[in-house]
């Protein structure tokens, strides 16, 4: 499967990209604003990729290119500006195409981080309803801490979270998420439950914060 | 230490009252609005432990009489009975206790559970506003399935967080928790990061929901 990451030069852009490059043979496409800086950026991950001893080609593309050869489009772009790409992208969607949106809205205070969502309600009801008709939207890859799943080295063991209305689509990334080593996707219901998912991230940030010794936090159900 | 548990005769009260019992020293005194609800539970409580060898007296009094007793007052109460069990109480609690809240606002609808906070923002921040001047609040034990936590033969291996702005009377619960077996106490920071707590509540049952295999789900941080 063709997989592009929109904002793949970014944090969570990254490790994602890594994990599917090392973990498994879908085809990682990296997107961004600016090409140059999404071939620099995939080449710097076949370049670490290489030195694990796993020779996979990772291309760089504007996110009009990206999301033109991809069936699965990862919004791992900040989320203040999850509206003008999927603008950006809208006409190179297509029938079949998945939407996935890992991004959650926060506030940072005196006190800590914070759920801010957008007036929609969350991120992914942000999503949804600047999705172009047809094209499912599926949440998933919120809690994971970025350092963590860029590091090839680190193991995972944490879990991550699905919202979808759409069955398909949601089997579709459980079984990309699947794909990556020590992650154990599970079903969080419809998109109308993002919004709790969504406000775990600023709660994993507070609790690494305050507990010394925890850092790059994930979390595990259990 | 003397525990009050306010509501000790419901669910999430039953299992706090049984592990503190069963695990530590302290003495665990159940409260309710009915005395006589409350010595019938407390029996049950004692008639459990002895049938595993642990022989301990547990008292059964109303909500203000053992809060009198106590030092750590815990609202084991629905979050629309925190108000008036505070009121209630409060002429009982003195320079000293501590009240501990576990309450979170949650409602259901056709999509599943959602986090539905008071007007004050949290649950947290209504036990704040209903709590008599220098009577320190704990947030803490909101994430914890009910049932499981009242089956002593169940394994925990779960975490549990706490918010405060007094350091030592969250300490104070911290040792509390952590005489629990299974549960490790963490800092999610000051009371004003509760929200984010609360709301991992709803997403538990959720995620219990729609997972085969996953039931009674608490959380560990990892």
């Amino acid at each position: 499967m063709r997989i592009a990451l929109l904002g793949g030069t970014g944090d969570i852009g990254e490790g994602l990209a890594l994990r599917w490059a090392y973990h498994t043979d879908h085809e990682v496409i990296i997107g961004s604003r600016d090409p140059e800086k999404a071939r620099a950026k995939a080449e710097e991950y076949e370049t670490e990729l290489s030195s694990r001893g796993r020779d996979v080609k990772v291309n760089g593309f504007t996110n009009e290119m990206a999301t033109e050869r991809a069936s699965v489009v990862v919004l791992a772009v900040p989320p203040y500006h999850v509206s003008d790409t999927i603008e950006a992208v809208a006409d190179s969607l297509e029938d079949g195409d998945i939407l996935v949106t890992p991004a959650t809205g926060i506030k940072r205070d005196d006190d800590g981080f914070h759920y801010h969502p957008p007036s929609a309600g969350s991120v992914t009801a942000l999503v949804v309803d600047a999705a172009p008709d047809g094209i499912p939207v599926v949440g998933a890859f919120h809690n994971l801490a970025a350092g963590r799943l860029a590091d090839l080295d680190a193991d995972l063991g944490i879990d991550t979270l699905l919202v979808a209305d759409d069955p398909d689509a949601k089997e579709t990334v459980r079984l990309l998420a699947d794909g990556i080593e020590g992650l154990r996707p599970l079903d969080g219901g419809g998109l109308a439950n993002a919004a709790e998912i969504e406000a775990l991230t600023p709660l994993l940030i507070n609790v690494a914060h305050n507990n010394e010794g925890l850092n790059d936090l994930g979390v595990r159900f259990q």
